[in-house]
């Protein structure tokens, strides 16, 4: 069964299963991102789950299995809260799909991503009273949804290391900034795995295996991986992708929005940057002269080190058209790729060119 | 009293202070970069210290201050080896001149890096024998050289913070290659900084003071900091440039040497990557049509964590002037900015855009 709310402000890319992001000017009004305007990715079905009936499976190499319920699970440990970002790994893909074809997958634009206040039970509290297996390498995640890969039914799945898994910021999160999550954010568990790629982070999770392999789920096996330019959908060979997990250094304008009027004079440009997880956003820089000269912007707001932060300039605008152009550096003094056209993949990820924003100044 | 050898194969930037590099192909012959090949940057003098009449001192925040004899400091832990990359924070500078000059700093080619397998005492061990007060943030570091900054008579110094003094493989090396150090590289005693720039790694080293403050030395507290590209000299406020740690990715043709000519055909070049701590590289590529198309090169030697990659790949060129590209890609999918241009900074520093080499094909 699928339930999912019909009325909402965000766009959405695809109905079955379904795929829709924040507009991003309305994403930059709040730092914390509201349940109803975050982006919801989803593989396939949305499942309705009673939190009463609901158990969550520990199996593999696990010195207890066990099947616990809501009540059980919070008794083990106390809640921890964890501000996070979740960015999907094809955010800002339909700029790469504008240099080349990219078929088969969602088109999203630059704000698949979003930020929240997730609380939960930290994982390592529940691995370490089941007892791990001495073996044990990965810890992987799997959905209660009901998915079709290549025609197979399958469930949506991940796995992580298991140095990764004791971190003490991974999270079974029941909420999002206060409150309970709803269907299609995962209700009634999801994980939350701060730093890493959105996909990670299973909704409707049904099952914990401790491992000695990566995951075998086809969605880690095959997809979310990053391969080189010259490779196609013919040409690949899907065990030589390189697994993605790091968000990468990124920054968006959100407002104004590509193909806006603004009053020509002083002009506040905002949006976010995002970084991983060890080196933070250091430095935002807009360009209103195609890269000739930069203005350093103000970060006005940020939560360190698994969240974006906001950034805002005041720019003069000329009358004409015009393009903003966006860059951030980190603190390790990495700044981003320059030109889209050189991170084009068949897949679609990844994408962190300076971000470029149309504008008309009247 | 200054002392260093007269035949070298070194690029010689200037003689007092002395700072030279090797060439490229040089460079790229050994994966462990022998003494007499490796580049020498200093601000002061080479100072010629007698090894058995040397003391280190510890001072500052510490328990039991100490003047240690290098029998005295050998004996307080076991020795370590780590195999280490350093790297001037100049490194590629000259790209960064031909864009906007940059004045009164060293105009470094793309060889002002080494690797050596260090061996030393492990710094950890000698703080924890003389006792860290509850204070201390701060570990620096103070050589024996003079030198002039802006007319006053300093040492050259750096601090690091006391969670990385902490790690196992920050060294007080008195071997490299397994031969002791010759004066141009620190003899008796310099420190080793695995991960980060050069400039941290401090040679003929004198103090190591424990403290709550930040590094006061200006090689620290002014130098080696990134600005903006719209800061230059006559505009900057030193305080508030980001101070540079971390080793950048970045990579690098060494063979063929701009201006060369080689034969069409299948050729093959080669050249070394580096990146960061946590993220090693993962992928290397080489274009010659101006990024339209990227051949993925394969990786011959590593020694991660802290080490340089040497990479080759044959490529086949045809007759006329060529432009060869390469990029680097690290296990966080970051890759490097494509435009030096975009990366000119008035002190000249952290240079990692596509290297790019001309030659002629004959």
């Amino acid at each position: 069964m699928t339930v999912r709310s019909r009325k909402s402000p965000l766009i959405v890319h695809q109905e079955q299963p379904f795929n829709a992001e924040p507009p991003g000017d309305l994403l930059r009004q709040s730092f914390l991102t509201p349940q109803k305007h975050f982006f919801i990715r989803t593989h396939g079905s949305i499942p309705a789950v009673d939190p009463a009936s609901y158990r969550l499976l520990i199996t593999g190499l696990v010195q207890r299995k066990r099947e616990l319920s809501l009540d059980e699970l919070r008794s083990m440990s106390p809640a921890r809260t964890v501000t996070a970002t979740l960015e999907c790994a094809g955010n800002r893909r339909d700029e790469l799909m504008a240099v080349k074809p990219i078929r088969g997958e969602v088109p999203w634009k630059a704000d698949v991503i979003g930020t929240a206040k997730w609380r939960g039970v930290p994982l390592r509290a529940v691995l370490q009273a089941v007892g791990v297996e001495a073996d044990t390498r990965y810890v992987a995640f799997t959905s209660l949804d009901e998915a079709q890969f290549e025609g197979e039914k399958v469930h949506f799945g991940s796995a992580i290391a298991l140095e990764k898994a004791f971190t003490p910021d991974v999270l079974l999160a029941y909420k999002m900034n206060d409150e309970l999550l709803t269907p299609e954010h995962g209700s009634p568990l999801r994980i939350i795995v701060p730093g890493y790629i959105g996909a990670r982070s299973v909704k409707w999770l049904r099952e914990i295996t401790l491992q000695e392999h990566p995951s075998t789920n086809p969605y880690q096996a095959r997809d979310y991986k990053l391969f080189p330019p010259e490779i196609s959908a013919q040409t690949v060979d899907w065990s030589r992708g390189k697994t993605i997990e790091d968000l990468v250094l990124n920054a968006v304008i959100t407002t104004p929005q590509e193909g806006e009027t603004v009053a020509a004079g002083p002009t506040r440009i905002q949006g976010y940057a995002i970084a991983g997880e060890g080196t933070p956003v250091e430095r935002v820089e807009l360009s209103v002269d195609e890269g000739k000269t930069w203005t350093t912007a103000n970060i006005v707001e940020r939560a360190d080190p698994y969240s974006w932060c906001f950034w805002e300039v005041t720019v003069a605008l000329a009358t004409g058209d015009c393009q903003l152009l966006v860059r951030a550096w980190d603190t390790s003094k990495q700044t981003q790729p320059e030109d889209v056209r050189q991170l084009w993949n068949f897949k679609g990820y990844m994408n962190n060119a300076w971000h470029r924003v149309k504008i008309h100044v009247s």
